[in-house]
């Protein structure tokens, strides 16, 4: 099982776009450069992100992504559930109906204690990445490296 | 991101296995009839959970599969690192490498704010998965419904 790439990506760019004024939209070339990444590809991520209301996409001369709130406000299970989607990474396909005693009727989903069991742990990885803001990340970086946001906010300019 | 259909396939299996007579080996072919599921696929699965430890697989005219230790010592972490393999599904690639001021000899694995705010939230989905065993598991099915150890160990017969 393997997150995409995106999630990476996105968590990072997040953050750089926190450096940046607010406001001020910042191209998808310019957010890939910093990274040495694809534009394209990272573009579709930035299209996801502004897609689930994290980041706000606009056009024109001065167009680009900016983040669409406060990033404390904005948590890392906001951006991972835009780039990998809403769905658990455990897919119960109730094999229990086909077993003994199965019944057609029931949503095994909802009752079957592996399933449970399984869901558990997908709201344990949730609550950990809900409980972590951008600004968090932001925060914590910025106490380590203090050259991290001026020289961020200089490749991007 | 999709765990594998064989995560559910192993853990309801165990859950069967730990109802069987101990030292007791089950066939693949048997094993996949109760669930109606395709053998060869299942027994790929069954391999796996073979080669970690958490089966024993033995030939001949009564051969199969059996549980390796007691359910008890069996966790779902156990199973779902068999099949999914050991990798945490978040793979930092080390973008800050490539970053502002990125350093081609730092780990960023190890040291990216980043990775470690996704490395706990994949701890905690493992401490969970770690907390419970395939005999949790088999309490709670059997508390909720009597008929399920009976009707499997005369379907696995």
């Amino acid at each position: 099982m393997k997150m995409s790439e995106g999630v990476e990506w996105a968590l990072h760019t997040c953050v750089n776009l926190s450096w940046t004024d607010p406001g001020e939209a910042v191209p998808a070339a310019r957010l890939a450069e910093v990274f040495a990444l694809p534009t394209a590809y990272l573009a579709k991520h930035l299209q996801a992100l502004a897609r689930a209301g994290v980041l706000i996409s606009t056009t024109g001369p001065r167009g680009g992504f900016r983040l669409a709130r406060d990033p404390g406000d904005i948590t890392l299970l906001d951006v991972v559930t835009a780039i990998e989607g809403p769905e658990d990474a455990f897919r119960c396909r109730q094999i229990l109906k086909d077993g003994p005693g199965g019944r057609p009727d029931v949503d095994y989903r909802r009752t079957c204690t592996v399933s449970q069991a399984m869901r558990r742990a997908e709201l344990a990885w949730r609550a950990e990445l809900a409980g972590q803001t951008i600004a968090d990340i932001r925060r914590t970086v910025e106490q380590r490296d203090p050259a991290a946001a001026p020289a961020t906010r200089e490749a991007l300019r």
